[in-house]
């Protein structure tokens, strides 16, 4: 059971970490982050990254990399989003 | 070091699941998810229910619930985004 355990927790930190990629695409052009939420990305942000001490802390570099790919994804988007305030 | 990973944990699961309310506030009004990627909203809702899968497996409540109240918000988004295509 805790081989199909790891490879589902793979997957579903793959899934979640990289789903930012088309979003960060849409919202590279200027002006296209109107209805993207500054609040949302900012909270998410700093979840992501209490992740990421939660990943270190346990040894887990599952959660560790998927929380570093995400908020370097969510990062870029809230980026985006200030450029366009 | 155990107690502190526990905070930490529930800390990060509350900011990820939580931080899309203010994203489905932006998107409940008609026509207000053009900047908010399909693609993202799918893929992100496919990732957060393997992580129910693994959080139910694992039998780690922590992961579960926060999963769960992280897709339900998406999955609300996603229906917003649905409604406007």
């Amino acid at each position: 059971m805790d081989n199909l355990a790891s490879i589902i927790g793979l997957l579903a930190a793959a899934l979640t970490s990289l789903s930012y990629i088309p979003q960060l695409r849409k919202a590279l052009p200027r002006g296209s982050t109107e209805d993207i939420s500054l609040r949302m990305l900012i909270v998410l942000s700093s979840g992501l990254s209490l992740w990421i001490v939660y990943g270190v802390i346990q040894k887990d570099w599952v959660i560790t990399l998927a929380n570093v790919v995400g908020l370097f994804f969510v990062g870029a988007v809230l980026v985006c989003k200030v450029r366009d305030l």
